[in-house]
């Protein structure tokens, strides 16, 4: 079985390889920008505790906007569905930082996987933690999902993600102007820029989603992590949000819930069977990468993961 | 399987029994306002040409929007990925009459599942057939699919959809003006309100939808109806664009790609499985039978049939 | 006097000179794209009957949406302030054919000389007449105001209207679907097209306006056409919406009440003084005529009428 | 002459008198919540140095966006029609703190007088001042217009506005993201913050409008203190976007140009006769005082001011 899922992610890789070097990588972060656009790294976590890895799938990545799967994963198991009174569960219709929305549905982020979204659950995660607390938290949650204590958050680029804060930092007033956000604004962003600069391998990050392909329940650990209600939500709201404004495209080409960070890394669930990730730097018009996403449509189509089918 | 599939009908309709006659009957059609609102029918087909079934599951109703998958599968395997060029495959993040979305996307629709975007669907089947002739392949397909020549076309419903039609007519001219239709307007939604005001039951519906769950192939007849492919992007499709602004509390709490339509019916695909159609006239604020989604959601949870697990 | 004015539109006329040929002529209707670019023409109609005129002053041409002030002149007075609960009287923030307001303010276009608002308009004039009777009824009115039976209805721009008219069908279409016309569309359209097909020389034009002017009193016929009242807030509705979406630049930098047509033609009241017609086929980036907006600039500013002086 | 004005202030008094009380006091800043809603003053200001008044025009009230019109005044004067680079001059469709124009235009505000555009003309004027320095600019210069050094900043209102600021903060920081603050957030709110919260009565209100209505000279100490062409640009700016969202309906029924703010008070400019300014603190649904409106609406008319007549 791994011998053939190995075969399909040689196959994936060497499809995606082909466009390599294309793609923008993301220039809104200073630190993203110097990242080495013909990186290209694949990873599939198996329940098993076995690995099938193609390329750079050792070198770590900035995780970005991935990490609102897992900072959503604590604050739905902490508030249940009253979450969902401050950030709803329907596709937004528009870009990742848009705040037209917000002016229109009073301050509620229309789903936890856009910025204003994301924002709003790291605040509610905050709760009476202070927002150094929170990280630590969420840190060792990933280092402990993905088996391995050298996950990171990156000070460079977290640093260089507030410094050039002023959307994130617009949205975030924005819904405060609406009593959305429970923390000073000062607190929850500093708690979400540095959420967005945990640093991870495609190794690790699909090593840390294998709990969202079994029921909430981390297979390796057998440890409960999230109910499985839980796990069908996010999953869910993945599907639908999980990659700006080409998530009906991704849905469409790979069939799986996953998440896209403007860094080039994807997570993707298949239900049941393990967790993928790919990072490849450079993006589509959209936010999403390229060559990663090209992948991950060879592998799920070739080896018939999608949940569609 | 059947026996215990039996009970879950039974235990889900029972579930839905309970809030009978909430929700609001579609009032914007006069021949839709006038249908009792008590109804509540419930159907699983399976691939093995069995049924379950609950209360009202053999009276007809008109399955509005739901008969848009039908469309799109017609179209999709006509036109194949070219269809896309008309039409866009991504959750609106508005409502199903929205107008807005159109003036800044310069008249594409965002999805073949609202109303502007089932109207460029239909308006590409037409292709060089005539209005009627449209409508009669539809019907025979709808015919076949259900495996019942009683499928029909409810008249009284077809004239009182033209009549009221003007919300359809600003979409389809507004399209028709960024050149985003291949035909005259009238002649596309002559054919749509048709399509519209197609009649069926639940066993009907469900057993039309079960070429969905199979891969393309209805599973009782072994006739392959559309691709592999085609079916997968429909379901896509359905999961994140299906119920108009609740598409995603629909997939968060159901977990199965599905249509809604006005009338009351809820088509819903379990892959590998069987289809699902539910019909109770009451709906939520955004359009879906309350009911109904209520029933389906129990029904997905309770045998375990989410595709997110 | 007269002398003295005589030689400010001479001035003014030389100014515009200068860019004659540029900006670009309206081609979305066939019959106004056949124009030549290079004409250009302005007349001032003075109380006393006599003209200051330049260039191509006595030519013809499609007035378009200039007609809209005279269809709400005689729709104020007939109906009044009521008038306002169809049309409001607020500046749109949009471009003349947007249909995005109307879908959030529930159908009610922001004011009449936008489209969609001058369509509502118009179907109210047309009350209980035929929308021949209309036509009819506000080509004599524009016959009577220029003093001159040669104005007239050019048929082949109101055919070409009518073949390209998707976007004001959508409009219409959408503002019925709120309930916010009184006549079927095809008839407020009729009406609609033929009025924007009117043609009139520069010298009609500004013996039109010359009523609003003075007080809703045509001063040379001493007739009182519409109340005082009524002509202010036609003046004050001209300064705030008169220029789709550069009202506010045409507001600083002439300081007049006027209307633009994307025939190239614009008239513009100077309250007390006169009323000024210039014309110039080819149009900036938002409709308005690129030289006659040059030429009334030059002319306001140093004659000195601006009425923020 | 004055004898008659001051019989039209007096009648235009007893008009607005009927409603006192009507309206809703604004009750976003705690501090303008506690101002008495009976309040109602009046005073027009002649060139020659005289005054009508009536009720209480000698009592301070919070100015607040009307002192845009005066950051706007000492802004254009320094930076001429480059200013309009970083704010048009358009009315915007929109309510006075919307953020949704913003997005689809770049981050520049549609005109000054609303509050993203006043923040970026506040901005602009701060230049090489420190915001404190600008502050005092500002305030020496109102004292100045209003020939009383007992002009003064509110510091209660002022630490209020600067403590309810999450709207601004927003607007503020996502003009930023573009790249349209030439100044630290903060620091452009500081100072923006404090220029709203200058108290002034109707008195001094209207004294400090009379070179608005005198070609940007002060008619009493014959100081030129901004051109004639910028002093018809800020009319005709104040004739469009100065009443936020009822702008259209202003210009229609009081025809001068004017500055509505959310303490109630209202400056109007009746260009080559004076200036007049009211206070009643409540407010309509807009935000413009609805007794003020009412009283200029009276005045204006019968004294025969309007800039359409």
């Amino acid at each position: 079985m791994t011998k053939s899922i190995d075969q399909h992610v040689k196959n994936a890789f060497e499809a995606g390889k082909a466009l390599c070097g294309e793609g923008r990588v993301a220039d809104y972060i200073p630190a993203l920008a110097e990242v080495d656009p013909s990186k290209f790294g694949m990873a599939v976590a198996l329940p098993d505790g076995s690995y099938c890895c193609a390329g750079d799938a050792d070198e770590p990545f900035s995780i970005q906007s991935i990490s609102k799967v897992f900072t959503l994963s604590l604050a739905l198991e902490s508030y249940g569905d009253s979450l969902w009174e401050c950030v709803g569960r329907e596709p937004s219709g528009t870009s990742f930082n848009s705040i037209v929305q917000l002016e229109t549905e009073y301050g509620k982020p229309r789903n936890p996987l856009i910025n204003a979204g994301a924002i709003a659950t790291t605040d509610r995660l905050i709760g009476k933690r202070s927002a150094d607390e929170t990280v630590e938290h969420l840190l060792s949650f990933m280092q402990e999902r993905a088996g391995d204590p050298a996950v990171y958050i990156d000070d460079r680029v977290a640093a260089s993600e507030a410094e050039t804060s002023a959307r994130n930092q617009s949205l975030a007033h924005f819904m405060a102007s609406f009593k959305n956000l429970s923390q000073p604004v000062e607190t929850s962003l500093s708690a979400y820029f540095r959420q967005c600069a945990i640093a991870m391998s495609c190794r690790q990050l699909a090593r840390s989603g294998l709990f969202l392909a079994f029921g909430g329940k981390d297979p390796i650990t057998s440890e409960q992590i999230i109910s499985a209600e839980h796990c069908r939500h996010i999953n869910a709201v993945m599907l639908g949000c999980g990659h700006y404004d080409n998530s009906g495209k991704f849905a469409v080409e790979v069939g799986l819930p996953g998440k896209s960070g403007v860094g080039g890394g994807i997570l993707t669930i298949a239900p049941g069977r393990g967790a993928v990730a790919v990072w490849s730097p450079g993006l589509n018009a959209v936010g999403t990468s390229l060559v990663g996403s090209l992948a991950l449509e060879h592998f799920a189509r070739n080896i018939g993961w999608s949940i569609f089918d």
